[in-house]
């Protein structure tokens, strides 16, 4: 199906169609486009683009990558097909942070597609291909790790994390920055940054930040970020927008969700004034 | 993955991996699986059970089917993957009723393995696999209907359909039953019945209807139906879970999403005495 530019979801029905077609490739699960199912409908409801809070919650994530001793980016399959480009332009920004392919479904075969995914896309050294260590707590086939990676950071990345991982590396005492549209999910829950937005915007708006110059610190502190208040401002913004759709009469002739947009939009400008 | 009954969230969890699983079979085509995360979200927000306000609406579908001088169930991939058992319920339960394979992603082979699917449920007699018409006003792969089904039913209950299509048949005057967990869904806006439920737990509440008993009518005349209210009442459902979520402070050690289970039914018994 072709789409047109000119339709109002467009960026969203585009990022759909193209993981629908990567699907065929093995590089992105079942379970996996499922996920992506659900990441949409947070995203659509949050109004399809980054809200003041997320755009803060992204500034000070990269931040924390330039204050991290070994900040790792975590990297499955939904994120190869999604965002390969973006995760290697964070890549080039940071040069001290590491990719490490991290799967919940893991096979070998999509283990190598990911790792090529991002070789492709320019990211030069990739861990977790062939992993050698255990987190622990999880069931296996979920704990497996690169020594050099994931398992010594101080600070993990994980953009479409499952909770009960995040749970785990917290419980090792890393710092986690989460990107997840779900500001309920488990893993936003229990990340230290949670960043609800979406992945490639998320993702180039980290990389802008980390592309200006700035000295890397490298302190292993990390500056003040107030968790509960991003995950409120998700959710209040969720509900404004909900509450407008309400109030929008059914009209058959004028799809609703372009309405919901155009209203989310339109207080966008005032919601901006206190970040 | 072993899922524990246990778990708050089983019922959705084991649809979840039953779809995947379907998913090799090529029963469900990848756009399903994401549609399918879309409509997890909305079922987790409304609380994953069937709100007073569905109820009424699936008492009055059922109530349609039996007023319909030809009702015609609708099923794609997703329908048939989740639901054929329910279908097969319906269709056992409703004499007059056509079932008709309906499929946005066509290919003959899915169309044959839905038409299937539903055969192996003990569904007798199935339209649509071999589409002798065409519904004006769409792209051609997605006009294609059976002549003696949904071209000539005056009632067509469509579960997971797509807005344009939705929109196409009342504008050929059909009514027009959805049956779609997103209340902002051009689907739901455009429906004159819509069922904002999960497709197993809407088409199992249809068949304990049409399974008592009562005189089947085929009337042509459709009692009332209030879809603003019926839509309304949905989007406040998800407004009030959604406040209780906001309300509940981040707990590293108690899921969120159970929390929010329990709060959502704790006023399911409320809400009940006003239907």
């Amino acid at each position: 199906m072709r789409l047109s530019r000119s339709h109002p979801r467009y960026a969203s029905l585009r990022i759909r169609a193209r993981l629908a077609a990567q699907a065929h490739t093995g590089l992105v699960a079942p379970e996996g486009l499922i996920a992506h199912g659900r990441g949409e409908t947070f995203d659509y409801l949050l109004g399809e683009r980054t809200t003041p809070s997320a755009r803060a919650a992204e500034r000070r994530a990269a931040e924390w990558i330039r204050s991290a001793r070994l900040p790792v980016l975590s990297v499955n399959g939904n994120v190869a097909a999604l965002a390969a480009n973006e995760v290697a332009r964070v890549a080039r920004a940071s040069p001290g942070l590491s990719v490490e392919v991290n799967l919940f479904h893991r096979t070998p075969a999509r283990a190598r597609a990911v790792a090529n995914a991002l070789r492709a896309a320019g990211v030069r050294n990739v861990l977790g291909v062939r992993p050698s260590a255990r987190i622990p707590g999880l069931p296996s086939d979920r704990a497996r790790v690169d020594r050099r990676g994931i398992l010594a950071a101080d600070l993990c990345i994980i953009p479409l994390e499952d909770g009960d991982r995040t749970r785990a590396l917290r419980v090792l005492g890393k710092k986690v920055v989460s990107i997840d549209l779900n500001p309920l999910s488990r893993t936003s829950q229990e990340a230290d940054l949670p960043i609800v937005d979406e992945l490639r915007r998320a993702l180039s708006n980290i990389a802008d930040e980390l592309e200006r110059p700035g000295p890397p610190e490298r302190t292993g502190r990390f500056a003040r970020f107030d968790r509960r208040r991003a995950l409120a401002d998700a959710l209040g913004q969720i509900g404004r927008n909900l509450k407008r759709a309400a109030a929008a009469r059914p009209q058959p002739s004028a799809p609703p969700g372009r309405a919901l947009r155009r209203r989310a939009r339109g207080t966008g400008g005032r919601s901006r004034r206190t970040p």
